[in-house]
C-alpha cells in the first residue's frame, strides 16, 4: 500500500524519527535507524521503528543504499547531517523534518551540497512527549505536513517527500521556506512566546489567588508548559520573522500602556475598544474544525458530577438524539466536585438538543 | 432552603442580574427586577427572574422594602446606582457584582454613602452570552464568588452577601478590594490583553496559512473573541494593576526582542531558555481541577472518526474500565474528518487504560 520505497534511513530516533520508522515499517517499507545515542537507537529498534545501523555493522553486514534519508535530529544539528547524508548517499533523496526551514536551506546551499536531492519538510505533529518510547506510527494521522521545495528540487525528490507524508496519513501543504517560516512564526512561535510571557507573571502569585483562575487563564497558558530546550533552538533558528511580529506586539503594547496610564483621557476608551476589536477580528479568522471556514458553533453548558461514566452517558444521549458533537470542553471549578461540560453543536440543532437533554433530566445551565 | 431573605431588588437585568433573580425565585425568594431598558426588564420578568418594577408601578402598587439590593448593571454606572440605592432604601444591604472593586468602593465612599450596608462582590461566572434570555439560575453553580468587605462593613451586610452567593451554589472567597483587583488583573485581565494582542496579529494572515493552525493557537486566542464593550469598562476601571503587570511584560518582551535580534551572540540561548523556564514555572502553579494542588494528569490520545456517538462510545468504555476521566479535549486537523480525543486520567491508571482501549480496538495514537 505504501508509495514510499525503501530502504529508508532515519537519522535521529526521537519521538518523530521513531514514529516515522514505525509508520513506514507497518506499511512494509524497510527502515534503518541511527541515533547519536546508542541507547536511543537500540530502543528504537526494539519498538519496531527499524533496524539499528550499529547492529547491522556489528553483525558484519553492510547497509543497503537508502532511497530516502530522513534527518529527524534536533534543529541545531540538522544542516550538518543533511549535508553529510547528501554526500554519503549520492543516490538518495534527503529530507529533514525540523520546524524551521530557511536557516537549514541556507546552510545546505552554502555547503555546496546537491540541492536537487534535498527537500525541507515540517510535519506539524504533537510534541508533548519525547523519545522513541512515546513513538506511534499514527502520530501524523490527519496532521498538516508542510513541504518546502526550491527551484532546484528535482521532481523525484519532491514526489518522494510527498509520498512519505501521504503514506503516514498526513495532509500535504507546499510552501516555500521563507513563507513557511513566516507562517509558523505567527501561528506557532508567537503564541508560544506570548503564553510564556504571560505565564511567567504567575511565578510569585499566591496560590489562593491562582485558585480563582478560570478557563481563560488555563487556555492561554497551557503551551507555556513546553520544553525550553526545544524552544531555544526553534526561536533562535527563526529569530528574524519572530522579531518582526514582536515589534508589532510591542507597538500595540506601548499604545495600550499609554492608554491605561491615563484611562480617563479623551479617546482612551475608543483606543481600548479598537485594540479589543482588532483581537476579535484576528481571532475570527482562525479556521474551525477540519480546516473549513471559521464557523460559529452553538455551545451548551451542562452540569455534570464527577463520577466515572457521567460524561460518557451525556455524550451517548447526545448521540442518541442524532446530533453530532463538534467539540467538547470540560470546565472545573475550585472547591466543588461538580464540573461543566461545554458542548459545541450545529447552531440549528441547539434548541432541539436542549429539549432532548432537559427531557432526560440533565441540568443545562447555559 | 434559602438563607437569603426577600424581597431582593435586582438592578440591571442582563445575563448575571437575571440569573441571580431566577436562582433566587427558584428558592422561593421574592425578587423585583429593574433595568434602564423597559424591554430587558419585561423579558426578565417573562423568564421568571422577578417582578418588573415598572409593572408594579403600572398596577398602582408600591414596592415592598427590599432586604437586599443587587446592582448588576454595566461597570461604568455601578457606583452611581449603589449610592442611589443606599439612599433610596435606608434599611437594605446593597451589593454590586462588577468585576472590578476598588474604583467602585472609592466612588461610594467619596459620595459619603453609608458604607456599613454596602459590600462589593464579584461572581466569576461565564459571560460568553449576554442578556436576560441567556440567564440560568444555575449560572453560579460551583463558580468562585469573591466578596470584598471593608472595616466598616456590618456583620449583617457581610452575611447577606455570603448567603446570596451560597444560595446560588457558588464558592465564597473573601479578599479586600485592592487584593481582588490585583488578582483579577493578573489571572483574568492580563490573559485577555495578551490574547487580544496575539490575535490582532492575525488580521492580515492569509487563510491558507491559518489553516495550518494547531490547538496551541486556538487555545491562546479563544478569549480574544470577547466583547470589546464590556472589556473597555473592565480595563479602564482596573487600569493601575493591569499597567503594573504590563510593565513587567514589556521588560521581558524587550529582553526577548534584544536577544532575538542577535540570536548567535554569547548568552542568547541561555537567555531564551530562562524566559521559557520562567513560563514553565508560572504555568505549573495554576491549580488543577477542583482547586486542588496542581497535578500532572497523564494524557492519552485516541483517534476518533467524526460520527455521532463515537466520543460517547469511547467515554462509555473508559467508564466501564472503572477509570475516572479527569479532562478531555478534542483536536481536529485541517482537511480530514478524523479527530483526536486527548483524554486525561490519573497517571497510575494510564497503562491499564491503554490496554483496555487497545483490547477494544481503539486507535491509541499517543
Amino acid at each position: 500500500m505504501a508509495s514510499s520505497s525503501g530502504p529508508v534511513l532515519v537519522i535521529g530516533a526521537g519521538l518523530l524519527g521513531a514514529s516515522i520508522g514505525l509508520g513506514l515499517q507497518h506499511l512494509g517499507v524497510r527502515v534503518y535507524v541511527r541515533d547519536s545515542s546508542p541507547t536511543t537507537e537500540a530502543v528504537a529498534q526494539d519498538i519496531g521503528a527499524g533496524q539499528s545501523v550499529r547492529a547491522v555493522h556489528a553483525a558484519g553486514q553492510t547497509l543497503a543504499d537508502p532511497a530516502l534519508v530522513v534527518v529527524a535530529a534536533p534543529p541545531d544539528v540538522v544542516s550538518e547531517l543533511v549535508v553529510e547524508a547528501l554526500s554519503d548517499f549520492p543516490n538518495a533523496v534527503v529530507i529533514d523534518i525540523a520546524s524551521v526551514k530557511s536557516a537549514i536551506l541556507d546552510d545546505v546551499a552554502a555547503a555546496g551540497a546537491d540541492l536537487s536531492r534535498y527537500v525541507g519538510t515540517h510535519p506539524m505533529a504533537g510534541r508533548e512527549k519525547s523519545g522513541p518510547v512515546a513513538a506511534r506510527g499514527e502520530l501524523f494521522t490527519s496532521m498538516p505536513w508542510v513541504i518546502c521545495p526550491t527551484e532546484t528540487t528535482s521532481a523525484r525528490a519532491l514526489t518522494t517527500a510527498k509520498n512519505l507524508a501521504v503514506d503516514l496519513g498526513a495532509t500535504v501543504t507546499v510552501l516555500d521556506a521563507a513563507e513557511h517560516d513566516e507562517t509558523v512564526a505567527l501561528i506557532s512561535h508567537l503564541p508560544q512566546v506570548m503564553s510564556s510571557l504571560l505565564a511567567s507573571r504567575l511565578q510569585d502569585t499566591p496560590l489562593h489567588h491562582l485558585s480563582l483562575s478560570g478557563q481563560g487563564l488555563r487556555d492561554t497558558t497551557r503551551i507555556a508548559g513546553s520544553d525550553p530546550a526545544l524552544w531555544v533552538q526553534i526561536l533562535s533558528a527563526n529569530a528574524r520573522p519572530i522579531v518582526e511580529s514582536l515589534y508589532e506586539v510591542r507597538t500595540d503594547l506601548d499604545r495600550l500602556i499609554a492608554t491605561l496610564e491615563n484611562p480617563t483621557a479623551g479617546g482612551a476608551r475608543l483606543d481600548i475598544a479598537q485594540l479589543m476589536a482588532e483581537g476579535n477580528s484576528g481571532q475570527a479568522r482562525i479556521p474551525g474544525k477540519h480546516g473549513g471556514a471559521p464557523k460559529a458553533f452553538a455551545t451548551l453548558t451542562v452540569a455534570v458530577d464527577d463520577t466515572p461514566g457521567t460524561i460518557a452517558r451525556l455524550l451517548t444521549e447526545i448521540g442518541e438524539a442524532g446530533i453530532n458533537l463538534e467539540d467538547m470542553r470540560l470546565e472545573h471549578s475550585p472547591g466543588q466536585p461538580v464540573g461543566l461540560a461545554v458542548v459545541s453543536v450545529d447552531p440549528n440543532r441547539r434548541d432541539e438538543l436542549v429539549d432532548a437533554l432537559n427531557e432526560r433530566n440533565w441540568k443545562v445551565v447555559q
